[in-house]
């Protein structure tokens, strides 16, 4: 046996056959490995994919570390009864493994941290916690190969550690130049071949997804879309080419440490597909999907129904003139998974109201999400900067809210992993006294008596050690808040839009006054130890 | 016969008598007077009230012009028998009577007018349409003499056309002096008599609400509300003791043209009064105001069922951290009546978020409730403009929503009374067009087929002849707008926050792009006749 190749763990193995090149191999031959941990005995069955000319690949992640081997399988003799070693390192700094729902991979110390909002959080195997900061440039790796790298480049220095992205290229307002290479060989005069796929195309996605990898970003990758044209028809492939589409990107890419699964953009503007194809999609993913990357889809109207056992987290449009991300609350209610408002609208002056919010407003609804226990992701829609569109071409980010998104990660890293978003209407037994009543004499109903102190601004809480309260548009000019007794409080002054952090002077107990008379404020109290 | 007195059409003829002064006349002494208008034969009887030391009053709006005779009766023999003659003289400029629901007093072509938007619109007695843009100053009658003038002051170069105020004292945050006269004798120390009334403290109260008909203003009288205290107690007496007051302010106060009747503010704060009582008290009210004045109750968090029969329109507070005037459709297909958005928050910087709102966001709150047909009420709460917080004192205005309500008002005074929001669902059987479709080939649902142009944006229009299109805080660079065909049009880019109109040059036809770029921006088109 040779000396076993050094691999780092969670990344990606990939061990390179040879076979038949006759017939459609894609569709013909069947390839697996079996990798099996030596120290536990552990084994994950891996199914291979083809390259074309021959050429097959099998991906592994080691998700242990120390020695593995592998073993080969395969309806082509070639590459049948392949074997050898591995050798797992340790991960390296920055390395942390796939993004999973927190409650199915923190352990011990870890998990407790959660407390309860284990349900509504993802963390990274390794149990370092993760919260999504996403963008969103769904058609970037169907451009232009330099607008590519400029996207990459943009990526490298903005505050995103998610992006949205399509496989299929897109057709729609602002995006209706056809890509220099597509999924599948043929052509839009002659068709394409649903049944092989283009080498070049695949390869160039590779490529971007490690990049995306080396970023520290997750590659949330849109299987389906319903902005094609007739002449690219990917939207309308048959039942069984959807399925056979799926399997190859499930088996070519989900050693990626980084990839999430979003079955289709917009499902419900693909009504031909029904709810049980996307299930049906679903078991496919998850078959061939050997290391059970994140699931989820995503809606234009209605919302799916996220209780379905393989949707992993919720993806979530609403587009209102006025209320988006404050549903998280009810949402969270609803599916009790991690929330991820996927489209709250985007920065920039596109003629739809999706699309041309204020930076202030983006920002803003970051905010409002994030303090109801969700996660917000970023877009952008200036037409008139230029060629590429940040949304769909990726390029270059224009906007003013990236930079208060970077401000915001740097405030929610120092946020109690247990933080919890206070339900107004059960404020009143808690430790946190309702404070500012009404005058004596003033009649209250008892909705009012139990949550009038934070009736009108989210609140997340850590016991009686930490409190963040989030103003959004309102300006008052002070306000007080009370302080449980018994204890000394530090008090921060968060503008969100100005980006500047003000410790108030001193210590405080009982309760603290403190003066703000700008919008986008929050206000940080903090236990002194 | 004496040569008759003259009296203008609407204005208030008021029959002072003298008669007992012996026991508690308040309750003992019934009087009351029958007007009879010659030419038609219509009795309207009106009953009377005590105002102390043996006098007597009975008032009369005369609703018609020329002749009427009156003759009084009463429990005491020396009010009763008084006859007389008025002759009524048409109503002067500015003049138009009562305000009163649009579908119980247009006639004829005023009525016609109003099309499909009838049973939301308010209109004058004497056809004259009325659009309220009312402002908030729950206690102004109950502050120091000069504040009241001040405050009248201020209205009178102010864009309001109602006022919401209380006739009790307001106890609450800012509030906690004692006012200088109470509606009842006696004493914070000795306790008030609620079988008597005290007639300084009425005379201010009739002199305040004449000046504020004498400035148009509608005085929409909040007649009970919670924010009380115990040495006060107006919000704790009897049921009887309500009633007996509510006889009082009704017989009182009805020949003023300008008076609306609001049973209670936050009625729901008050609840040791059951539903049944307000239906009582409503009641009461109708029974004894000879002039059938507009009626409702206002809510804190449950909204009243104004589909009850004495409800002539809807008065809802409604403060929610994201949606509060955009409701407006929602309450109009509830309540199928005028819908008044009495609380939609507040100018200014109180701690609380229901006033502590920028200039820009009440004034979008104006334009989302007016867009969907409804009416929106003003309020400001500078904590730290001086002494008085205009909201409950008076005073003087401070904020920059005024100045852009004025300019609101221009606006809609030519929007044609039957412009109708448009239901986005129901868009594409219409003449204006669904333009700037998805590209070809895009997958639509039925519901965006149908709605795609004006699903974010709310929509007035009349017929094909006009459109306005609101964008609130959105920031297109441009929008296209579809044109009905064979027809030409003129556009006005209206800048809602800078309070300008551009027209553009020309006519158009097909389709018109508008250039935009900024927030809080409305498109006109309109037919070229």
């Amino acid at each position: 046996m040779n000396e076993p190749m050094h691999v780092e763990q969670y990344a990606m193995f990939e061990l390179n056959l040879t076979g038949t090149a006759a017939g459609n191999p894609y569709a013909d031959v069947e390839l697996s490995a079996t990798f099996t941990h030596t120290a536990t005995g552990r084994t994950i069955e891996v199914g291979g994919f083809y390259r074309g000319e021959g050429r097959y690949g099998v991906r592994f992640m080691p998700v242990g570390t120390g020695a593995w081997t592998y073993e080969t399988h395969a309806t082509d003799p070639a590459l049948a009864g392949h074997a050898g070693a591995i050798a797992v390192d340790p991960a390296s700094e920055g390395n942390h493994g796939r993004v999973l729902p927190a409650r199915d991979v923190a352990k011990g110390a870890a998990r407790d941290a959660y407390g309860p909002e284990l349900a509504y959080r993802f963390s990274y195997e390794d149990g370092t916690d993760y919260q999504p900061y996403g963008t969103t440039c769904y058609a970037w790796t169907n451009q232009a190969p330099d607008v590519q790298d400029r996207t990459v480049e943009t990526l490298a220095h903005a505050p995103f550690n998610k992006i949205r992205m399509c496989v299929f290229p897109k057709f729609y307002d602002f995006n209706t130049a056809d890509p220099a290479m597509f999924a599948y060989p043929g052509s839009m005069a002659e068709g394409f071949d649903h049944t092989r796929f283009n080498e070049p195309f695949f390869e160039n996605l590779d490529r971007r997804i490690a990049q995306l990898r080396d970023l520290g970003i997750e590659a949330d990758v849109i299987l389906l879309h319903p902005y094609d044209k007739p002449e690219w028809g990917f939207s309308k492939m048959t039942k069984a080419e959807d399925e056979f589409y799926l399997k190859y990107m499930a088996r070519r890419y989900g050693a990626y440490r980084n990839i999430w699964w979003s079955l289709a953009n917009e499902y419900d503007l693909l009504p031909w597909k029904s709810l049980e194809d996307w299930r049906d999609y679903a078991r496919v993913v998850m078959g061939n999907d050997a290391f059970g990357h994140l699931r989820s889809i995503h809606n234009c109207i209605p919302i799916y129904d996220y209780n379905e056992p393989w949707c992993t987290h919720c993806s979530i449009q609403r587009v209102d003139v006025t209320r988006t991300t404050e549903c998280v609350a009810d949402w969270r209610k609803a599916y009790g998974k991690p929330v991820v408002c996927d489209e709250p609208g985007y920065e920039g002056n596109i003629y739809w109201g999706w699309g041309n919010l204020t930076g202030e407003e983006l920002t803003r609804r970051f905010w409002e999400g994030a303090m109801r226990g969700g996660y917000v992701t970023h877009g952008e829609t200036f037409i008139d900067k230029g060629e590429q569109v940040w949304w769909a071409h990726g390029g270059e980010l224009h906007g003013e809210s990236p930079a208060r998104i970077a401000f915001m990660r740097k405030v929610f890293a120092d946020v109690p992993l247990d933080a919890t978003p206070l339900d107004a209407s059960l404020a009143p037994g808690d430790v946190w006294p309702v404070a500012s009543p009404l005058p004596e004499g003033t009649a209250l109903t008892p909705t009012l008596e139990k949550g009038i102190q934070y009736w009108d601004v989210p609140v997340l809480r850590s016991g009686t050690d930490f409190q963040l309260v989030y103003l959004g548009w309102f300006r008052p000019a002070y306000r007080e808040f009370p302080l449980p007794a018994g204890a000394r409080y530090t008090v921060d002054v968060i503008d969100t839009w100005n980006m500047t952090v003000e410790t108030l002077p001193g210590v405080y107990e009982g309760k603290v006054r403190v003066e703000l008379g700008r919008q986008y404020m929050a206000v940080r109290i903090r236990k002194v130890a």
